[in-house]
């Protein structure tokens, strides 16, 4: 007899679905279930939310109350993000522009926690990443699919990997190619040297709950350069998913919640373009997720 | 006339030389300032310490209480360490033994937070990094000088390097090159793949001040597998030494206070090597370094 109760109550207990976090009128810092405007989910957009108390990798309650959104942040504060992983080559269009051979595992590396950026704040380049006489500033952008991990997760198996995760996200993995390649590995390119810098990892606006995305695999990704598209592209065509990259990254490790993880870009950057365009100072990056939102972050000069 | 007193009062305010970390006869947790037995400065054998009251990375004080040390930890909190930054291919020997170029910059990559481990805990190997039919347990071991940030460094001159760092260690960047370099990257070789898993970086078993070690490239590293040594190489042999590396690695990047930094390993690997025995079940790994102490970890199958 209970068990119909169960589904009544189920409503009133697992019902965020865009978690914000933002500065509201009143000048103070509140995490919060995004409010849409009419005909978008775009999170990038919403104007209030419904006030979150607790934490949102543990125990937290939505509460009725709204708030202003006046300035979105990233959804987690970087403190509390313990580990950034991120996928190389993940998507066939890239490996195949780039020319690299579509790899039998997910390539991995980490970007530091100071990486990371609010979804429209600047990205940085200090002296050290602009053109130094031969040495070009090779900045480049990429478009990505974020995972937030919701709790610990150790040696779990492809089927058990989504619930583990709170939800998904949208971010640019800034790189430096000169730094990345050429002075990077020698002779072998690496891939923390050149995309580490303070700021290069904007992400947000949302982390969207696995309620609302059941399948991550279904997204559109899109990034844009001074309005212009350049990449453009589904997540179904991701070489390892989301289960699978999940899992493989808990292999004899354990992954913690809020870690967070980009899972690679598709082709359409100027790594492998025949005609790059670096960008420059002022340059303007859009990566937008269908169902998240878009992160806009102007490169500027330091 | 006051010049004079502050060199009076200069010992009661330094006079930390070798912090650890441990657990007393009462069970409980301190943080203190190792007392070494007469003849040795390696305080894996020191047997009690000053208790220290505050924090190692900001204000503390040694006081006069003495406390046994019945189990040595990692001399800081793996929850205190936001960033595990290591350098690769840092050594002539290395380098010339394994037919890599010398490098023109330092390479970098990053383990996790997880993967710290104390100087006498045990390595775990789980199923994923065991032999799997032709696939090899290619678990190999490298002593390592470890750097222990301070201060912020942001953009910090070679100069100024050794003020923002507290002091030195010692470490085992446990590697397992089957993943790290056949499935790390195809076809590059990778630095994160094969060396992330929980307990891969037992360091200790004290940090040992810059007041102590005023010149961190003229001590002697030893690494010993199940006795027998197999690296033993000075750190004047690194390529970029402690101020080339730590200020590389803050440029546009903020380095936190707690961050550590591996600095690379000298010959005597494993990797490279025309007969590698691969390190299995119950060996045991003996790294040390002149001036601070042993580190001392048994693989083990889990």
């Amino acid at each position: 007899m209970w068990f119909p109760l169960l589904f009544l109550l189920f409503p009133l207990l697992v019902n965020a679905e865009r978690f914000v976090r933002f500065i509201s009128d009143d000048g103070k810092e509140y995490t919060g279930d995004a409010i849409l405007p009419p005909g978008t989910v775009d999170a990038s957009k919403s104007k209030s939310a419904h006030v979150i108390k607790g934490d949102i990798l543990g125990d937290f309650t939505v509460t009725k109350e709204v708030k202003p959104i006046k300035e979105l942040l990233a959804p987690l504060a970087a403190e509390r993000i313990r580990s950034v992983r991120c996928v190389g080559f993940n998507y066939f269009s890239h490996d195949n522009a780039s020319g690299h051979p579509i790899p039998d595992f997910p390539i991995l590396f980490y970007k530091p926690f100071t990486a990371l950026n609010t979804p429209f704040g600047d990205v940085p380049i200090t002296e050290g990443y602009q053109t130094q006489g031969d040495f070009l500033s090779t900045m480049d952008y990429e478009g990505e699919l974020v995972i937030i991990m919701k709790k610990k997760a150790f040696n779990i198996s492809v089927d058990e990997a989504l619930d583990h995760v709170l939800g998904y996200s949208v971010g640019n993995d800034v790189s430096h190619r000169g730094w990345q390649i050429e002075r990077g590995g020698e002779p072998e390119p690496q891939y923390s040297m050149g995309k580490d810098a303070d700021g290069w990892a904007p992400w947000g606006p949302a982390i969207v709950t696995t309620s609302i995305i059941p399948d991550p695999q279904t997204l559109t990704l899109t990034t844009k350069v001074n309005g212009v598209v350049k990449q453009n592209e589904t997540t179904a065509n991701m070489i390892f998913g989301v289960k699978e990259v999940v899992s493989f990254f808990s292999m004899g490790i354990t992954l913690q919640p809020g870690d967070v993880i980009f899972t690679g870009t598709p082709a359409g950057i100027n790594l492998g373009s025949p005609n790059p365009v670096w960008l420059v100072d002022g340059d303007v990056v859009e990566v937008g997720l269908t169902e998240i939102g878009t992160c806009t972050n102007k490169y500027t000069y330091t």
